[in-house]
């Protein structure tokens, strides 16, 4: 008669156990905020604010950067589906589309990426205080260069993104912040009016884009 | 009569608008947890597990680094009030004590920094995702070298603090983790007994320890 009690607990022992290795993952599908990307090499600083619609496969960013002692302000929209790449002015409403090659991917955590430690940012003691993070390694498939991401435990949000060289020198760092779940105006997926009438130049012959952020 | 409604009414919006500004801040006073060391100059990279006490003045840490090629490993506590510093070597049985001048100095936000901004690491729609922090800035008093701090608005947690150069390049970068409130064990901040007959020598003659980080 024990023995029905006992497999059942075993089982769930199990269970629990495999459910508390985490797993790579996919983050929310519609997601807006901010990130900054830091690549030492090229003393490049960028901030960006982003809408990221992984149904539709939209991506809209604003970006400001410096790059050596040259300012910069992009405002691009990558229609996946469509296959073309907008970047819009709307300071003297033009408009540059050029054809975008490359396949949408979702932000996550690679299938094949390494699960290295789980931690908390901050202290675990009082709520508000901490966060619970998972950080995982991997080598990127075109590149072959090793990265290492922080993404939060419950939710797959996207924290930190570095990405090295092959001697292992940090080559882009990227920080998440001020994110929000959900698009608040999904007007910002649709070109505006004065780029309906612009012809789709050829890709860019530009460097494989290696990540969502390259393609940003 | 309606001013009698008004000035409330004005005297809370003020207060509440008072009370939202951060200000400089001490961490929880009993405090265990992790934090790793990055010295890009000198290439040193530190992995510490501390333990830390303002009531008492005490710190305990265990370090493990690379610096160069070398690997070191230090278990070091740090008395501010009895004003001895032991280097404990368990595994010979020897300790090295030397006089600390220093004067004890709590985790937290200088009040001197200045508020840059807040934000939240990840994100706020859904609880357990996110994390809201304050940046600060500021010049250290000894070195007027820069440095940038990312505590947790809620409870003055410490996340990273990042010093630079005077010409803008980062010196030093620590970051906290797996942190608690209060002391597990309150035996490490008591020396083990073969320290006793071990004789004081004079402070080394290191430049002026600048922050916690320089004291561990």
């Amino acid at each position: 008669m024990k023995i029905l009690f006992v497999i059942p607990i075993c089982l769930s022992l199990i269970l629990s156990s495999y459910a508390q290795k985490p797993e790579p993952c996919k983050s929310p599908p519609l997601l807006e905020g901010a990130l900054t990307v830091f690549m030492p090499g090229h003393h490049l600083r960028v901030f960006e604010k982003f809408s990221y619609d992984a149904y539709g496969q939209n991506i809209r960013v604003l970006a400001a950067g410096k790059e050596g002692n040259q300012t910069f302000f992009v405002d691009r929209l990558l229609l996946f589906r469509e296959g073309v790449n907008y970047e819009i002015h709307y300071h003297n409403q033009t408009c540059i589309k050029t054809a975008l090659k490359d396949q949408f991917r979702h932000i996550g955590v690679p299938h094949d990426a390494h699960f290295l430690h789980q931690f908390v940012l901050g202290s675990s003691s009082i709520q508000g205080q901490g966060l619970l993070v998972n950080n995982w390694n991997g080598t990127a498939q075109e590149t072959k260069e090793p990265y290492l991401l922080t993404f939060t435990a419950f939710g797959c949000v996207p924290l930190y993104t570095l990405e090295f060289t092959p001697q292992g020198e940090l080559d882009l760092m990227t920080s998440f912040f001020d994110l929000v779940e959900g698009i608040e105006d999904p007007d910002v997926f649709i070109p505006p009016s004065f780029c309906d009438s612009v012809e789709v130049l050829p890709a860019k012959e530009v460097a494989q884009a290696r990540s969502f952020i390259d393609l940003l």
